[in-house]
Order: structure tokens, then C-alpha cells, then sequence
């Protein structure tokens, strides 16, 4: 026997209707905020990623030879083949682009629960500006997503990578950039560093600071700031100069927040460090608390990638919403999905009704109206008993008698309740039923 | 640089507005006819299409190996992936399945103009029904699905492989099967006809019957045949006993297409042999003559996979449209594709009117209205300019004058018409207008 993929999925026809629901749901909230659609293949080539994340991501990645002999990798996220694009042909386009998609990734790891090897992602990426109401209407636009599909409880975090990097500095008590990028305070150090803050290792970031010969007074100092969830905390303790203006517009982001309609479930959360090289400044990251452990629903923030992309450097930042998760988020908080049934089930009770049944049936598709007809000729009884078991509202009997006074049979299929009605007044009488 | 892989496509904001458009067209004929959507995974095991095409299909497929060292590929196709979860998942649901899915394909071979390495497809398979009219259901919804996306100009063509089976046995003279396959009237030497057939390479099919010792009047007759475009023209030869019930089915399908309203741009053509093993029965295809040498646009008919793919035996039949080719006619007719664009664009003259900026844009998306706010502070000039090349229907101008006196200025971005608006009465204003 034939098998589905270890580490995939196949979605039956009621899973489709929910992920089609909620991605129509997401689509409208990102297009009312003037984001466009684009697509990108469903494969680049492998340097694309290498360029991004490094070579170690080769080992978590899905690739293959073309027949150029080129090497091409199943895409691992979005953003990447979003920033190459724009690269490519969108540079000239005016700014700000404001661009989302809808796409699946592939990630090569040992199946876990909950993790697949094809996953879905929304996401966006807002180009050429860098303002506070950029960002704000940025974030707001993560959360209205999310929040738009139904979801009740989701918790906004939002951190600042420039502000966390001086208080790593601080805490080290450097005054200049180390001589090597692995010593203490170097950008491999930092990676590790930003790494074990990402992942909440409060010891792992302690024995790191201490190995570097971090005082415990200080290195207390960074570990409050970690758990920092307000403004005023963290304006209490000091910047340098270049970052007090960083500060300011940190502030006024999360002022602007609220004109856009996010007031609740939001805090400032200094310990989000996103783990990824590229990543600066504001960054976000949205929770779904229901979801356990693997809670986090959406990661985003300020990045710089168009310039190691080959493209004429511009402020850019966007966001990531896990679409598989979203979905079990929703189902565990028991939200009600709008579920499109069949409406109407035509029955030819006889071979000599079927031409009548396909003429009705074919009018009441030209309508709108979700429409099925018997194909098996399986007589009444069974017929009934299918479009029971496809939720069909009505069925419609059509037997040589009926068919003799220019008439069907219209039947409730919740109530069985019966009517006799003429052909000409079923679209009629079905547009007030329906 | 970092460029798009060879072969593959990105697609503009107003390409996916298009596709997104086509897309929804054909969801919802198919949906109309009681057909549910599935979906199945990117990347299949490799023997799933070996199991349906032979090894040499490995040749045209993106291949690579998973974890478990197991051998996978990007589907080529959709049809086996769908027959693939049909008997693992769902032979226990009630008959008939009617499923459809949209979905991309890889192809690995040299790119040429118009076709690419990754392309899309729309599809449907019907399991468990051959009667006349569900196969009547079948091509009529290949046909709507079509024309309901707008294009003008399609012709469908009907043919048979089982009929056109035994013209090749008569053909050759032959009373039994071979005693190899490879011989004239075997398995494989079938395979090599109906693919001469397919690629309508008429000197081929008349030099591989010469070389198997048909007779000139006989291939002549089988010539003829193949021309064939009407049912009259089929009924005045003789079939075996067995493949006359085969012909009135054939009849009756071609009679209840009118009933689902397929009445012109619809014949006979015998000639269709779709180069498949896996084919029989009704086959067919529908094409866009503007396309020229390109010009197929959807195929499909009875097969068997079901039991190949160790499921139980059970009438199937599909078809698969290509989705790509489909946008590429309706341009080329020239279609009209509704374009939705920025509705309105909002302009903070000053830094100190954002805040209030912000408010009108979320009351704005709030409500539906595609609403996008200049994110730059560049000033009304440039704003304006920027509104235009989104072609933004109205702009709203917030300086402080305006905010003074709790209104906005409401530019009609085409005429240049301008008023003075109370914020409250933006709304009910836009409703009227836009």
C-alpha cells in the first residue's frame, strides 16, 4: 500500500472548509490594511537561505539538484524569497510596498507533535519605512489578524533587540566591540547569547555572563531587565545617547497601538531575542496561552536583509503567522466554524426523470444554490439516507408521477416534512427557505 | 545577486489579484455541483507516481531523499496523490466522492515559453459512478468551470478509448491478445500507437500499422475513424457485442450534456487517446484555440488507479485544468479581471494629526473599506502622488486646520474634487460614494 509522507498531512474536505475559512479571514483583514498579495515559487535556489541563515541551515532544509546542476532547497520560511523578490523587481515600485502572502514551508526534522514537514504561513513585509506609525500599524496588523479569525485569547509581547544588545554590552562592561566575534560580546557570542535569552535559559544566560566575567551585581541588573513588561521600567535605566531616540520611538509605537485598536493583551517584553541574525530593533511575538508549550502563533519584527540580498539598503520589517497553529488554537478554544453544506439533493426516482432532475439541478447551480443529484440510481431510500449523511438541507423527489403535474417533491431533510411543488416555483420557494 | 530559480515564477500583486479571482470562479462552480475541496502534501513518495507512470516518469521529476532515507518527489500531478488518500482515508465515506482540489505541480524538464517548472492545476476526481449521467456531470462541470472564469471561445471534444481499442485490434486483424506485449496489439506496442495518436502524428500510427502487417484498407478505415466528430459517424461501424452497451452510454452521456447545458462548442473526436496506460472508457479534453499549438487547456476521463494503489475497486474518473494556461487565454481574450484597489488613502499633514489618522483608518477597516495611510510623513504633495499610483479612489487630507474644527478634506482622486468633511460623517459619506 501507497502512503502519505512521514510528517505530512492530507486534509479532508471538512479541514479544507475551516483552512479556507480562516485564510479568506486573514486575506480581508491584511487587504483592509493595504497590504497586496504576492507569491513566490515553491523553491529557490539553496544560496538564498545559506545567504540568510548560514550554512547550518542546510541540515533543516529539503534539497535537490536542478538540471543545471543548481542547487534548489524546498523553501523554509517566507521572508527570504519575499526580500529576493523585491530585490529582483520590486525596487523601482513606490514606497511603501506593502506586500503579504499565504504559503507552505518545509522544515526536515524529526516529526514531533504538532510539527510537521509542510506548514503553513502568513505573513507580510512592510518596505521603506521605519516610522512609529509604521510599526505600530505593522503589529496592530499582526494582531487583527489573528484576532479577527475568532481567536479570544491571544497575548501580544513586543521587545527591542537595539535596546537588549546595549544592556548585553553594559553587562559585560564593554566599551568597544571585542577583537574577535567569539569573544565576549563579539556577533558568534551574541548569537549564542540572544539564543539562550530566546529560549527563556535564565541559567544558560547567567553561566554565560559569568564565564565572561560578568559581575553578579550586573549581571542581576540584565536578568531584571529580562523581565521587564512595561515602559517605565525600562525607562528608568539608562541608554546611550543614540538609543534614547530608539527609546522615544519605542514609546510612542506603543502609544500608537491603541489608536489602532490594540488596548488589552499587550506588554513589552525585553526578553524576546527572535534568535535570528538578522532581526533589530522592535521586534513582537503573539501568543495563543491555550496552545501550551508550542503557544507561539506569530513572530515578527524590524530585520535588515535587502542589502545582503544586493539591493539598495531600506528599513524593513514584517511578521509571520503560524497558519497550522492558528487553526488548533481556534478548535481548542472550540470556535464555531462556518460549516457550507450541500443544499439542495435531487433524487430521479426513475431513469425516465433523470433528463428533468439534471435541468433542475443545473438551475439551481446557475443561482448559487449548492446543488446534488443521485448518480448511482439508487432509489429513494438510499438517496435519503446519503444526503443525510451529506447534511443536504432539502432533497428534491422527482418521480414519474410528480414529473406527469409538472412537479416535484420538496422535502425537509431535518423535519421530513413534504410539499408538492411545481418545477417553475422551486427557485422561488427555495430562496425563501434557504 | 540572488535570482528566481530557472523555471519558476513570482507572482506581482496584480497577477495574484487574477489568479486569486480565476481561482475563486472555479471553486465555486465546482463547489455549485456538490464537490468538496481536499488537499493533499507538496512532496509524495516517489513510488506513488512510479506505481501510476513507470520509472521513466523519474526523469521529469524533482526528487530527494527524507530522513528516513525514503525517496520522495514534488508531485507532478495531482490525480495519484488524490487516489493516494482516497484508499488510505476515505473508502469507508458514502459514494459517490466528489472531491476537487487546487494545487502546484513540478515539472523537470527545460523550461520553454510557457511552460514552467512549477505550474498550477485544477482538478476534481468522481469515485464511485459511471453512470451515463455522472459522467455527463463530470465533463459539463470541466466545461463550466471554464467558461464561467469569463473566456469566450472553448471547444470540448469527446472520445473513447475503449472503442477506439478494438478499431486497433481490427485494425491489425487480431481475434486474441498477443503473446507478448510487445508485440502488435500487446500492452506496450499499445502504449507507443496511442501515444502516436495523442501527439496526432497521423504518418507515425500508419507507419507502426505497415510495419505490423495491417492491410492499406484497413488502416485507411482506422483513419477515417479517428476523424470522426460525430456520434452518427461512430454508430454506422460495428463494435463487439460487449462494447455496444459501451456505444449507447456514450450516447446518452453526449445527450445529457445538453441537459447540463454544454449545447455548442462540444464533438466527437476519436482521436483523443491521452497517452495514459491508466485511462479507458470516456475521455476528454477541452481547449482555448487562441492559444494556438499550446491550446489544451483542460483533460481528463475514466481510470483505474484504485485497485493499483490497493484500494477496492470502485469507478473513477477526473479531469485536471490547467490553471495557468486558463489566465494566459483570458488575457489573451482580453478579459476584463475585476481589479480591487486602495479605497481610500489617508494623509497626516502633520505629525500631530497621526494619532487621529489613525483612529479614521481602523473606523474605516473596520467596516470593509480598503483603507491604507501614508506611513512617511512626506507631506500632502507626495502623498498624493504615492495615492495615485495606487490608484487610491479618494484620499482623506488631515492637517491641523481640519483636525480644529473635528473634520478632514475628502479628495476625489480622479476629478480633484475636494470638500470639507465632519469626521463623524466620513463614513456614511464613503458608503455613498464609493
Amino acid at each position: 500500500m501507497l502512503n502519505l509522507p512521514r510528517g505530512t498531512r492530507d486534509f479532508t474536505p471538512e479541514e479544507m472548509e475551516k483552512r479556507r475559512h480562516v485564510q479568506k479571514t486573514m486575506t480581508s483583514t491584511f487587504k483592509s490594511f493595504g497590504y497586496e498579495e504576492i507569491q513566490t515559487p515553491t523553491f529557490e535556489n539553496l544560496e538564498l537561505f545559506t545567504a540568510k541563515s548560514g550554512v547550518t541551515i542546510i541540515n533543516e532544509l529539503y534539497s535537490f539538484k536542478d538540471k543545471g546542476n543548481r542547487e534548489l532547497a524546498l523553501r523554509p520560511e517566507l521572508t527570504a524569497p519575499a526580500i529576493r523578490f523585491y530585490v529582483e523587481k520590486l525596487q523601482m515600485e513606490p514606497k511603501p510596498l506593502k506586500l503579504f502572502y499565504f504559503g507552505n514551508c518545509f522544515r526536515y526534522d524529526r516529526p514531533q507533535k504538532g510539527r510537521y514537514r509542510e506548514f503553513w504561513q502568513f505573513g507580510c513585509e512592510l518596505i521603506g519605512t521605519s516610522t512609529s506609525e509604521a510599526l505600530a500599524e505593522l503589529i496592530a496588523l499582526a494582531y487583527h489578524s489573528l484576532k479577527k479569525t475568532g481567536l479570544l485569547n491571544i497575548k501580544l509581547h513586543i521587545g527591542h533587540l537595539s535596546l537588549l544588545d546595549q544592556k548585553v554590552d553594559e553587562t559585560l562592561g564593554l566599551k568597544k566591540p571585542p577583537l574577535s566575534e567569539f569573544h565576549p560580546g563579539g556577533q558568534v557570542w551574541k548569537n549564542e547569547m540572544f539564543r539562550l535569552i530566546d529560549k527563556e535559559d535564565l541559567g544558560g544566560v547567567i553561566n554565560k555572563f559569568k564565564a565572561a566575567g560578568a559581575t553578579e551585581e550586573r549581571i542581576t541588573m540584565f536578568t531584571d531587565v529580562l523581565n521587564y513588561s512595561s515602559l517605565d521600567e525600562l525607562k528608568k535605566i539608562g541608554f546611550k545617547q543614540e538609543l534614547e531616540q530608539e527609546l522615544e520611538r519605542f514609546e510612542k509605537i506603543i502609544m500608537l497601538l491603541s489608536e489602532f485598536g490594540v488596548v488589552k493583551d499587550n506588554s513589552i517584553k525585553m526578553g524576546i531575542a527572535r534568535g535570528l541574525d538578522y532581526y533589530k530593533g522592535i521586534v513582537f511575538e503573539i501568543d495563543a496561552p491555550v496552545l501550551g508549550s508550542e503557544k507561539q502563533l506569530c513572530g515578527g519584527g524590524e530585520y535588515n536583509l535587502v542589502k545582503l540580498f544586493g539591493g539598495k539598503d531600506t528599513p524593513t520589517a514584517g511578521f509571520a503567522i503560524g497558519f497550522d497553529r492558528t487553526l488548533l488554537a481556534l478548535e481548542i478554544e472550540k470556535y464555531e466554524f462556518p460549516v457550507t453544506k450541500i443544499q439542495v439533493y435531487i433524487i430521479p426516482v426513475k431513469e425516465e426523470t433523470i433528463k428533468e432532475s439534471i435541468k433542475i439541478a443545473q438551475n439551481l447551480r446557475k443561482v448559487g444554490i449548492l446543488t446534488d443529484i443521485d448518480l448511482l440510481r439508487r432509489g429513494i431510500g438510499k438517496s435519503l439516507k446519503y444526503a443525510n449523511a451529506k447534511s443536504a438541507k432539502y432533497a428534491i423527489i422527482l418521480g414519474p408521477d410528480e414529473l406527469e403535474k409538472d412537479s416535484v417533491t420538496l422535502r425537509n431533510m431535518k423535519t421530513g416534512d413534504q410539499e408538492l411543488l411545481k418545477i417553475k416555483d422551486i427557485i422561488s420557494r427555495l430562496k425563501k427557505i434557504l
